[in-house]
């Protein structure tokens, strides 16, 4: 069978599953969840053993200690694989809730109803945990899933699938709700984008890279966000304690992810205050500085920022500075700059907190916390898919809810129109 | 200047324009919305008379009686414009509405407020009150808008788009929220369709072959429905007056529109009461009829059924009629043949309206109510600038709401992440 063919099969599979799953009630999806989690438990050794041949491919082909880190499933990984299942198991079903009901004038009784997308194409890459975690939001909202993982972790994710399959069949569910593509060849993810009958939404999570190919590449539509450039603006009104506080979160506590902050914009009034004491906590978590000419004012010793580190998505412990005259200033450099990912500004003033707020053109906006709360989990959505820097369908982290869409029903008694 | 050139300055100055729509507040937009109205009423006698142009040039293109009607600006259809703005104008402003507001366990208060899309691609055939309605519903909704309308409307789109411009301006918002592509060059789709650094979603209202052209070279989202093949089920325990008021206003009232019945399906053990009482008020508005074998049993003077009938949307007085074993086999039907736009089932059972309800995937679903409430006006959300069957965003009718997404707003009190 070519890969064409195959993938169409895996395409149409997955529409048929779909169709069940609309149906499908909560405790029998929570009932596959828990059983998932119980055959993970039950088959660790042969999991582990599955992805020590990735590992040792991976080990061979020469890809870094890093990359060979986020490959591995340890005990620990299994341990949160699990762990998130039932976690996924205890959040509320979001198919059938009807979010909103209403009464026309001719008696007509209008709602909006939640039910699934459909079919979701999910491409990500090296981390196999990723696949537990995809399978089991998509299982949770009613959708089926098509799943293309990195193919550094094509054993780790077939022997996943088919213990999910597994947990599928045992509950009356279809297996081929959760499929993964069983081929590393990268033409399978191009002809996973063209399958516009069978697919409704792709989900890419990766890096830059990936996400610009499937984005050029899909006739799908793509839920997706290239990068995060986020915003802390410490207003002149700041309490500067809790400033050093939530800037040092934003940028120290974990780097490398999308919601840290990559430029930091302090008001010229606190700055001679502000930034010297900012200066020496980030100095003491080895955090590069990259200054504009008034921070190198008051910080001569920081190397001086290019028009491109305004741009930059660092992912690293380097921060952009920069002094703005007023709160214009700052909202402007953000628009120019900014992703419309994650922006926070502290501040005591009432009206400038309002301000920030409704202007700030990103996806989540804060007034006197960290960027970093920018994640499903931590906004309350209790566990999300990735996020949406684009803003149709949801923009933001996108949890079970936004896996959902809204179909409108009507009670009727007769009604015709005239 | 080059069209390319023309199209992608427009781009800019429309995501200029949105940016301050942003935070135009609700009395602004709507004082332009009235003063759009006013300027309408005094530019009645150009508006004709730009009319005129492009009736006389689709008289000698030899447009269609049909087609010229639809292009014609009669005082009429500028009543009705005028009207129209000044309903949009009593509209509530969806944007800035926080829609839930939650508080974490770490005190974080965190909402989901209603924001613009952006900038919006209309794209359109030749009505050109079209115009009006659609630029109305962007700006109230805190959107930007580029008008691709019909060259066949040219001169009638540009005047009214100036009186438009010219109402923004007096009421101190950007004349460039509301622009028409001043070219009949089929290309500006084209180039419409790949800016999509300036064009955030984009929305076509015409032909099958129009929404095709669109979607196949879309690089921007495409909210979209490409045809409605809509379905009444008349379940065995129907209240029969009322199924035969409800198919008659479904497919006689207007049958040219996507909401209108263009299959009938009747349980067999209602059939035969039903279907000769259906006939003859059928006949009598000059409805004719396809049936399957068993319809032709108890009507055997209709024509047969092919199977390219089941998926017809004939937009005329014509109908399918399928007999059906059980309720099972109109789902089925309907899943295979239908189009996801609207279906209604005539039953006084219980269990079975709350199946068909929950069962059937399509964008509206009624009970004891006709198809022709598909319809942003009459399920209440105000009015509509399309109908969309993808599942993507919004599903069904689109008004003001669906022309908003939401971002979170996060108010803290120095909350960081441990």
């Amino acid at each position: 069978m070519s890969l064409q063919q195959l993938m169409e099969d895996m395409g149409r599979q997955a529409r048929q599953a779909a169709k069940a799953l609309r149906t499908a009630g909560r405790e029998q999806k929570d009932r596959a969840l828990m059983l998932m989690a119980d055959l993970l438990e039950e088959n660790r050794q042969h999991l582990v053993r599955e992805n020590r041949n990735d590992v040792e491919g991976a080990k061979e082909a020469g890809l870094s200690a890093a990359m060979i880190d986020r490959l591995t499933l340890s005990e620990a990984v299994i341990d949160s694989m699990i762990k998130g299942l039932h976690e996924v198991a205890t959040l509320p079903d979001p198919v059938g809730e009807v979010t909103r009901m209403w009464k026309r004038p001719n008696g007509l009784l209008v709602g909006r109803m939640r039910i699934p997308l459909g079919v979701i194409g999910f491409i990500y890459e090296s981390r196999p945990n990723v696949t537990v975690d995809a399978a089991s939001l998509c299982l949770k909202s009613g959708n089926a899933v098509i799943l293309k993982g990195g193919s550094e972790a094509i054993n780790s994710n077939l022997a996943l699938v088919s213990i999910l399959e597994q947990a599928l069949k045992n509950s009356g569910l279809p297996p081929k709700a959760i499929q993964v593509v069983p081929s590393t060849d990268r033409e399978a993810v191009r002809i996973l984008l063209e399958m516009e009958d069978s697919v409704d939404i792709i989900i890419p999570r990766g890096g830059e890279g990936l996400i610009r190919f499937v984005a050029a590449n899909s006739r799908i539509p793509v839920l997706k966000h290239y990068k995060g450039v986020c915003h802390v603006y410490v207003d002149e009104s700041a309490d500067l304690e809790m400033a050093l506080e939530i800037c040092y979160n934003a940028k120290v506590q974990r780097p490398g992810v999308c919601n840290a902050m990559e430029t930091l914009l302090v008001h010229e009034s606190v700055a001679q205050e502000f930034l010297p004491a900012m200066f020496a906590r980030f100095t003491d978590a080895d955090v590069e500085i990259r200054g504009c000419e008034k921070t190198r004012k008051i910080l001569p010793q920081v190397r001086e920022a290019s028009e491109e580190d305004w741009y930059e998505e660092y992912l690293d412990l380097i921060l952009a500075v920069k002094v703005v005259r007023d709160m214009n200033e700052a909202l402007n450099h953000i628009d120019k700059y900014g992703s419309n990912h994650t922006e926070a500004i502290v501040t005591t003033d009432y009206q400038r907190a309002q301000r920030f707020l409704t202007e700030v053109d990103s996806s989540v906006v804060l007034v006197n916390a960290s960027t970093r709360f920018n994640d499903g989990g931590q906004l309350g959505l209790g566990a999300e898919i990735g996020i949406n820097t684009s803003k149709l369908h949801a923009f933001g982290p996108m949890g079970l809810e936004e896996l959902t869409t809204t179909k409108f029903v009507a009670f009727g008694s007769g009604q015709v129109r005239s």
